[in-house]
C-alpha cells in the first residue's frame, strides 16, 4: 500500500506545481510592477519543481512495476532503498535550481536598493550552495553494496548545516534591518516567507537523518511533497497576496 | 469492441481538456476582470485533467497490448479488472487536486468579500477533502487476490458521503444568503454550477458502487470521462459566458 | 561517480534553461523597445537549449542504465567514449542554430543602422557557419573502431579555428567603430557579452582538443554544461540588466 500512497502523492504534487506555474503565469499582470520579478520566478520554480516531479512521478511507476515482480520482501526493501538514492538526486538537481531562487524571491520582498542588497544576496547564495553541495556529497557516501555510510554521511551533514544556519541568520538580519520600511502587507509576507525556511524547510535535514535509521523510505517522499508544495507553492500564493493591487 | 471505445473515449477527453485550456488560457482577457481568477481556474483544472487523461490514455495503451496477448476470455476479465484499480488511481489524484478548485471556481462567481467567504470555503475544501480521502482509503479495500471487499468498501463510501453532503449543503446555503445580491448572468451561472455537484458529481459514487457488481467496467470508464467533461470543462464555459463583458 | 554528477549536471543545465526561457518570455514588456528583440532572442535561445539538453539527459539516462549492467570497468569506458561522441551530435545541433543567434544578440546591443551592420553580421555569420561545420567534420574523422583519429581531427579542428578567429576579429571591429556611440550601460553588456566570446568560447575547442587524450570524458560534459548556461543564459542576463528601463 505504502508504495501506492507515495505514487498518489507523486502525481498529486506534479499536478499542483503545474496548477501553480500556470496560475502564477496568467496573473503575472495582475501583479504590481515592484514585485512583477518575484511573481515570474514563482511561475519558473513551480515549472521547474513540475518538471522535476514528472520525472519522479516517472521513475517511481517503473519502480513499482518492478516490484510487482519481486515476491521477497527483503527484495522488495533493497529495491526501494537503492531506488531512493536515485529518487534523491532528482531532488537535489531541483533545489540547486530553486532554493536560490527562493531566496532571491524573500529577498526582492523588501525592495532594497541594488547596493542594499547586492552582499546579503550574495551570502545568501553562497551559504546556500555550500548546503546543496555538501548535502549532496554527504547523500553519495555509500559503501560498496549501496549501504548507506552512517559517520561520514552525518559528517557532511553537519558541514551541510552551517550553511543553511547561514541562510537563516543572514534572512533574520535583513528583517531586523529593513522589514520597517515596507509596506505592512510585504512585512507580513517577508516574515511569513522567512519563517518557512525555518520551519519547512527543516524537513530536509530531518529526512537527510532519518534515512540512517530504518524506516519505510516512503515516508520521507510523502513528507518531501508536501514540504516542497509548501515552500514552493505555498509561498509563491503569500507572495502573490502581499503583490496584488488591492492589498496596496 | 469495448476497449477500443473506451481507449477512444479516453483519447477524445484528453483533447478536449486540451482545447479547454487553450481556449480558456486564450480568451483570459475577454473576461472581466473580478471574474479573471475563476476563469485562469478553469485553464488550469483543464491542464491538470488533460494531463491526468493522458497518463491514463497511456495506460490503457499498454492494457490493450496486453490483452491482445491473452487468448482466454477469463484472463481478459481479470485484467481489465485489476488495471481498472490503477487507472483509479489516477482520477483520485486529478480528483485531489481539481474538485477544491471547482468548489473554488463557484464561490467566487458570488464575488464574496475575504470576510464573508473565509468560512464557507474553508468547510467546503475540508469536506471535499475528507470526501476524496475515505473514498479513495475505500478503493483500497482489496482482499490479497485483488478482490474488492464489499462490506469495507461500502462502509468506506458512506462515510465518503458524509463529506458530500456536507459541500452539497454548503453550497446550498451560499446561494441562499448572497445569490440575490449577484447579477442575473451570475445567479445563472452560480446556480448551474452548483446544480452539477447534484446531478453530474453524483455519476462517481454511483460508479463507485457499481464496481462491487459483475459489470462491464469499461462502462465505468466511459461515464466517468463524459463526467469529468462536464464537470470540468463544461462548468468552465458556463464560468466564461457569465463573465464575458458583453453579458454584465 | 562522475557519471552520476554529469548526469546531475545535464538535468540542472536542463532546469535553468527552461527557467531562463520563461523568465525571458515573462518579462519581454519590461525591456525598451529598441532591445526588445534581442531579448526574446534569450528566450529563443533558451528555450532551444533547454530542448537541446532535455534529449541529451535522457540519452545519457539510458547510458547510466546500460553502465549498470557493464562489470567490466574496460566496457564502461568504451560505452562511456561511444555514447560521447552521440551526445556530442546533440550539441553541434544545439550550436548549429543558437551560436549565430547569440552573435545576432550581441551586434543588436549596439543599435546600429541596417547598413552599417549588413556587412560585419554577414561576416560574423559565415564564419560562425563555417566553424560549426569544420568543427562537426573533425568530430567524424573516426576509424573504423570508433577510435579517433588524431591526426584529421587536429586539422579539421585548426581548419575550424580560423572562423573562430574571425568572429572574435569582428567583434572587436565593430567595438572599436562603435562602441562609443551608445549608452554606458549598453557599452558595458557589448564588452561583456564580446568577452565571453573570447573566455568561455574558448572552452569548446579545448574539450575538442582534450577529447584526443585519454582523460574521463564526463569532465568535458561538466565543463560544456557550465560554459553553455554561461554562454547563453549568463548573457540572457547581461543583456536583461541592460535593457530594462530604470537603467536607460
Ligand atoms: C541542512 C541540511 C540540508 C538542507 C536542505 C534544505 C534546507 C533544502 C531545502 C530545500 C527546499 C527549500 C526545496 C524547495 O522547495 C541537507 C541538504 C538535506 C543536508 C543535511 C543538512
Ligand atoms: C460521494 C462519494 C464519492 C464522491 C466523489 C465525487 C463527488 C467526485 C467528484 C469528482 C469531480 C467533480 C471531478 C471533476 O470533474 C467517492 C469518492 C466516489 C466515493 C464514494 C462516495
Ligand atoms: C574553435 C573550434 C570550435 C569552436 C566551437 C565554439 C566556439 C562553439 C561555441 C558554442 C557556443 C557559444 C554555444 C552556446 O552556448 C570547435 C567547433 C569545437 C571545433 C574546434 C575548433
Amino acid at each position: 500500500l505504502m508504495p501506492m500512497v507515495t505514487y498518489f502523492f507523486l502525481i498529486v504534487t506534479t499536478y499542483a506545481f503545474l496548477g501553480t506555474f500556470l496560475f502564477a503565469w496568467a496573473t503575472r499582470d495582475q501583479v504590481v510592477a515592484e514585485h512583477r520579478t518575484a511573481h515570474i520566478l514563482t511561475a519558473v520554480i513551480s515549472a521547474i519543481a513540475g518538471l522535476s516531479y514528472f520525472l519522479i512521478q516517472g521513475y517511481y511507476h517503473d519502480l513499482l512495476v518492478e516490484l510487482g515482480t519481486l515476491p521477497s520482501p527483503d527484495d522488495r526493501r533493497t529495491l526501494i532503498r537503492e531506488s531512493y538514492s536515485a529518487i534523491n538526486q532528482y531532488r537535489y538537481m531541483d533545489w540547486a535550481v530553486t532554493t536560490p531562487l527562493l531566496l532571491v524571491k524573500m529577498v526582492l520582498m523588501l525592495r532594497l536598493s541594488w547596493r542594499e542588497q547586492k552582499r546579503p544576496l550574495t551570502i545568501l547564495l553562497l551559504a546556500d550552495f555550500f548546503m546543496i553541495l555538501t548535502g549532496f556529497i554527504g547523500e553519495q557516501q555509500l559503501s560498496f553494496g549501496n549501504e548507506i555510510q552512517v559517520g561520514p554521511k552525518l559528517i557532511w551533514g553537519a558541514v551541510s548545516t552551517v550553511g543553511y544556519v547561514l541562510v537563516l541568520l543572514t534572512l533574520y538580519r535583513l528583517w531586523q534591518q529593513f522589514a520597517g520600511r515596507v509596506q505592512p502587507r510585504e512585512r507580513w509576507a517577508y516574515r511569513l516567507m522567512a519563517l518557512t525556511t525555518v520551519t519547512f524547510w527543516g524537513v530536509y535535514p530531518i529526512g537527510y537523518i532519518l534515512t540512517v535509521f530504518d524506516i519505510d523510505l516512503n515516508w520521507i517522499h510523502i513528507a518531501f511533497s508536501v514540504a516542497d508544495l509548501i515552500n514552493k507553492a505555498g509561498v509563491g500564493l503569500v507572495a502573490y497576496v502581499a503583490s496584488t493591487g488591492e492589498l496596496k
